[in-house]
């Protein structure tokens, strides 16, 4: 039976009414589905170093013989438990981490850290509900909290991504003026090589954070999304995570991580992991009705690549080859004189992200005369509005090199800069 | 920082506030936990009937050189094309229904089927809305409305399973009576094999449901839950699904499959197809937040595994096999003299599962005395009471084959019988 239009009308839930077709969907299809635009829109990573040889090496033993603890079979809800170990140990190699921080069984692995996020402010956010977030933020939590029917807030930061002095503490007391105290349940950052902005927060920056909430009497959620943390070019953001950090050592915390950017996107397996048994407990029942445990043989294979020794060489390989990427982009906009035509951006330390900065005034929103010109010279981005919980500034764009080639790389930069030039 | 007891305490959602541990996972966790204990509780498929070599083949295969459209990346949102493709021709293969019937693009892949039955239900549902479902039903799902705020309530059943005739039309007109009529979003269904009762719906009692609701003017969404249905013995069951069913063209409608039981559990691939173009929006919309996508590599590896046409012979490998089980459970529990001893049961013709219904007046709840001396015994089962949306009746038990191997099911169905026979 073909979906048609003498169909019946459902009545939607609450949920089911504010859900719009999502950004991300859109991006993600439009890239695969046209090959000739060259897309820095998605947050691919790139084919050519996705770790082929170790999956096939692993799933190929792990389906060898029948094994007691067998790949194939369920799991556990929670996650494997030597992943989960191995997890929390990788996480406390970062600098300023405390291994004690860390109990795997507080960890929770997840089908990518999208679904931990969304797990997580499941059991702690009611539509009307407010979530504070940097400006720019990750789009696609933008528009998941505006799903459920929350609304984001945008603590006030400079043009570069960095939180304002001060401007935490306004906002929290402007919020209590207007009678929404009750209403903010969390706080979320990127912190590490922020999708969008790309910057990593600072430690007083991070701290300052943690004073205001207190100062207000705020001690509410802190969830810091960690997803492109191993992906640094140089050395590590030498900040800890809000696990470790003394100055946030009374709040409910998450910390968000996942192996879909450093290790294998196609197998799906990231990871939260929770300071708090309470919410720890409610996000563990909603997975449980959600799908009871993320793909076993997945979990399997990683955790095995981890176990071997295996996972660090790897992520060498691929900082490297990233960080090259971000040069071949920040050379293509400078040579096409970007600079001169007013644009601003920051050379990024890791990830895969450029927040580009046009002139003021521009509109390089989905529908403006530039995001046309754009799509007509075969490259796409995403808009900057889309990472701005207003809906503004309109002048921004983040440009990713995770998914083109070197050589498509280029040419998506200069086509890119051709139009941005003649804006 | 460990958890401890001097944490703030936070005000959980309202979906928070309701979350109890799912069983599931406590059942899950008690089988892998401890060997000795014989399960019977928690529905695992056979280890030894894993598809190790097809998967590990695959895996092999699509590692092994880089592929324009790469396993590893991220794959989209609704899932594979050609995966849905096949998937649709698949379920087309069943007695009675139409390849016209399911369009690939009304297919949308999951993680596990679970996921599909929750993202479907959060598109319709809001807390205290009521969700029609049969006695006994999937105590997951039920666990998973009551986890989400809605009512399930049981259209009665005989001891068996089978709906009463006129007994949905009875409690339609009741739950107008009551003022309900709104309340009532979706009826769901498992029809194939059922998990817990064992038993199909016939035709005339699937068509019984259409006009019931028909009658009564209920043209709510329909949810049919076919996880089991490829496990036949002997023969597929007659009966086509509802989307085949002119008794049900208009309503909109669900149809839950999965790859976990019939294929490889630990990838953790299901899928839902739904007929209606505005729901499947929401469904879809809801996943690009949840997850925008289930790992594309274990998508891919199903996809080879049906394309390549090596599906169908693994399955008949797999029906024989748990064929066989069913029947040295049916024997078990003859030579433990359970008929004498007032217990009943149907000899399934598909699935996992034995229901079974002791004498009146037993109490195998979780807490009953009955329940610890099996466990004591070695044994554990899935308390029947669950299985209602009522919690009652107490006198049932549910006996999943799936996971032990012949000699150790063998054994759990002996000590079920000593217990039993004894109560």
């Amino acid at each position: 039976m073909k979906a048609s239009s003498d169909q019946p009308s459902i009545p939607f839930s609450r949920l089911g009414r504010g859900i719009q077709p999502p950004v991300i969907v859109d991006l993600m299809a439009r890239a695969l589905a046209n090959p000739e635009l060259l897309s820095l829109a998605a947050g691919f990573t790139d084919n050519a170093v996705l770790p082929r040889e170790l999956v096939g090496r692993f799933a190929a033993e792990l389906t060898n013989s029948g094994l007691e603890d067998e790949p194939l079979q369920y799991g556990q809800n929670q996650g494997r438990a030597r992943l989960r170990e191995l997890t929390c140990e990788r996480i406390a190699t970062h600098p300023g981490e405390r291994l004690a921080a860390f109990d795997p069984a507080q960890l929770f692995i997840t089908n990518g850290s999208q679904q931990a996020l969304y797990l997580a402010i499941q059991a702690i956010c009611d539509p009307g509900d407010i979530v504070l977030v940097e400006e720019p933020s990750y789009f696609v939590c933008l528009e998941m909290l505006k799903g459920l029917g929350l609304r984001p807030i945008g603590i006030p930061c400079d043009d570069a991504g960095a939180i304002l002095p001060g401007a935490l503490d306004c906002l929290l007391r402007t919020l209590d003026e207007n009678g929404e105290r009750e209403r903010v349940k969390a706080i979320y950052l990127v912190s590490y090589f922020c999708n969008p902005s790309s910057r990593s927060l600072e430690l007083d920056e991070k701290v300052a954070v943690a004073e205001a909430l207190l100062a207000n009497g705020y001690a509410i959620p802190v969830i810091e999304d960690a997803a492109y943390r191993e992906l640094y070019f140089e050395a590590p953001h030498p900040v800890p995570s809000i696990m470790s950090l003394d100055a946030f050592a009374s709040f409910p915390k998450l910390y968000l991580g996942t192996y879909t950017k450093s290790f294998a996107t196609g197998l799906k397996v990231g990871y939260g992991y929770c300071s708090h048994a309470a919410w720890l407990g409610k996000i563990l029942g909603i997975k449980g009705h959600q799908d009871f445990g993320t793909a076993h043989f997945n979990q399997s294979i990683i955790e095995r690549v981890l176990d071997e020794g295996l996972y660090a060489d790897h992520l060498a390989t691929i900082q490297q080859h990233y960080a090259h990427k971000a040069v071949v982009m920040h050379t293509g906009l400078l040579a096409g004189g970007l600079l001169d035509a007013g644009w601003r951006w920051e050379q990024p330390k890791g990830g895969l992200i450029f927040w580009l900065r046009g002139p003021d005034g521009a509109d390089l929103r989905m529908d403006s005369a530039f995001c046309q010109r754009c799509i007509e010279h075969g490259v796409l981005y995403v808009p900057g509005d889309l990472c701005f919980s207003s809906g503004k500034p309109w002048h921004c764009a983040r440009l990713a090199t995770g998914a083109l080639p070197e050589r498509r790389l280029r040419e998506a930069a200069e086509r890119f800069a051709e139009v941005a030039r003649r804006l």
